[in-house]
């Protein structure tokens, strides 16, 4: 049985890590989809599709169910974003999301839908790691040790930082 | 003469009629152009553009006056979006518009441009139903029957809801 | 039953008119498809998709069968050009096609296709037509009446020679 | 030594004239990028990229050093937004910019980047100029006459004005 | 090191494979970019980006070599066409492609490139196979078990077929 | 007066300028289009924009006459192109073209198109100039010495020639 998730991962963190190896053990092989693969370096968004699957890879690697990592970017066009997904991705059996309207969207197709349980969802969440990188406070006990690797080399913190500057001007 | 509307129509509603056997005292013929046709399955934006010109066009065949209903996306783009509906569209006399952005880009390239009147705006409003929609509040008395059944036979009200479940995590 | 034709329509003659209304005969509303929509001003393609559903519509108004026509551009992405045009007009039971890409797009969709029966295929193409207009031969007998009133309206014979005049330079 | 500037200019001011002419004595040309160009007739952003260019010759050709006035549309895509600007300008030395992204998708791909000084920011900015000709308030004074002159010829006040009446309904 | 390949696979045969496990033998992980990605269902393209990336990962999965395979479409836009794949994957060190467009561009931007040796050109090639289908010609010789195996599970052989009808009508 | 001349100016000849001068003795101002703004690193199309840019403005500095040089992207949208073109540039009353495309959509828009008299069109052509390039011949001597050092200064006849090689290989 072939499994699809799908998720940001501005970062990739230990939630994210918990909800794969739950299904790694549901499924014989996992698709992930790296959403909004075009944006970055927003507050919201901070990596790169590259960075991101970088990030993901580094980490399950060493596990031994079989995935595929595929970014896919926003097309705002609900309606056929289930199958531009499909014309991308081998085909799938059932779909892991905890986005109501990731789950609409694959449920008005015909797909099984699951929402995966959360892992200490106040804490384990990209918008709070994003929030302790601008206030310096530990993110790193948040994501996976190669995810912090990663994110040292490509002075993520620093980029995120440089972003939130209130210098912003209107021309 | 040939009159030009422009909605979005989520959903077809009873003001929307009203406005529109108005106008058809008044044309010979009216182009209907269903807005943003690319947006569907958001709270805002429930119907498919498909699914919103089967509700008008259910609703107007039984009277006289000829039609035709077009889908137009939106382009994001102000400056060209008048030639971009001309391009798809015959040629027209007069714009029926409540928007003064939509009034505007007509009236800048040389159309006559009225704003109908509305017909008791508080409750017949897209809003209004949508509303009324999640509440379990009584939405159908809003919208002419044929309407209302075509959103039950796609499940109309069952979609809203389920995109409104408090659940999005962000990922 | 509601059927569905997708053709380009450049420009609407006699042969669409003949599949067209053999169609009406069996379906009891008709979706008609005008395509590559955003295709103007060239040899191939040279009427815009406004000046096209103005020629089917002047056509067909005087017959008893209902219609839609849905002006849908290319997006250069076969594989999901059909969920598309599924966005963009009510729901049908039946496509017809004489090209081998739409059908096999619909099939692999699980539509019910048809491939029309053609009447006198090599007069009535848009392609001899077009070509007669560049060549002051009879176009005219090939077309609707109400078609070659449009086509004079909008000097679409002029348009066609202007375009054809061989003194385009390569900058 | 070649300098860009990016701006959007709704529209150009005294602000950005006193930015300009600091920058004329440091380099040998100046490249002004128009960004946003795809946007128009919105109160954020009323004027078009070639209104906003006429504006910006018009106030510049007087002065001796040599520049070149670039539109750039939004891409939504920040990590490829500089090549793509690259692609569309000769190459440059020096970047100015008031805003942390720009600043920092230039910084990230190796460029010098400054920040200009900014010249009484509190009322040489769009957005206290767009609220006073809302206002009938005296907006003439922030703009260098040439610019006000275009203003006044393409009813750029009226067209604000007509833009923010309240009578949007949601259809 | 992690090596980077370009191809389309239209589809994934011996020679293809025969170039990857040399790759293989020089680098740590190999990133595979399925380009045109949008492309599917003509007789050049006949497979989608999904059924491609199928094929791959059915014949590299028993391989040690660490991999991944990500879709790409094409953007028509060589000078950004790089950044925007560099946007999308992990870092790399070198490309090996055969093609000398994919070759200049990488090239320009500072990569080192290599041309990989072809193993038997003329009959391991996408062309030869999908003549050899088109033809009721042994094909299956040419492609790996796992590949020949998912071409029937989808009808792929049908598919090119019914593309190639020749009853293509010029609307 | 305003003049608007359009072009891609691949590369930017001594035909080009003849006639751009020729322009400039009539005009007030001329608005140079760098047309196919997206093109480059093709046979057809060598250049990129801001190359082109580079290689018309270093030659025309020189002279009196004010000018704005504006890239502008195909859009494939014939019937949209003149006001997508007239949304990014300023006002004009007189266009030069040379294209039959080009001059039949101007004039559908009401504006007075004068077709520019060409110059030894046999050898002051760009297919002549990239083709003495790839054949070591004499291409110096059909542009002004300008844009020879812009193309040396880019390697731009290396770039043609790598990507002439026959070594394409289809995936």
């Amino acid at each position: 049985m072939r499994g699809l998730i799908v998720g940001r991962f501005q970062p990739f963190h230990k939630g994210h890590l918990n909800i794969i190896l739950d299904i790694f053990k549901k499924v014989d092989e996992l698709i992930i989809v790296v959403g909004s693969a075009q944006k970055s370096h927003t507050l919201e968004n901070p990596f790169t599709a590259g960075e991101r699957i970088l990030m993901i890879d580094s980490v399950l690697k060493k596990y031994d169910t079989h995935y595929l990592i595929i970014p896919i970017k926003d097309i705002e066009y609900n309606s056929i974003w289930v199958p531009y997904l499909e014309s991308l991705i081998p085909k799938f059996d059932i779909v892991f999301s905890g986005n109501s309207l990731v789950r609409e969207l694959f449920k008005e197709r015909g797909y099984i839908v699951k929402k995966p349980k959360l892992f200490n969802r106040a804490i384990y969440s990209g918008k709070e790691i994003r929030r302790r990188m601008l206030n310096n406070e530990n993110w790193e006990e948040l994501v996976p040790e190669e995810v912090a690797k990663i994110i040292k080399d490509i002075n993520g913190v620093e980029r995120l930082k440089n972003l939130s500057r209130d210098d912003y001007y209107e021309n």
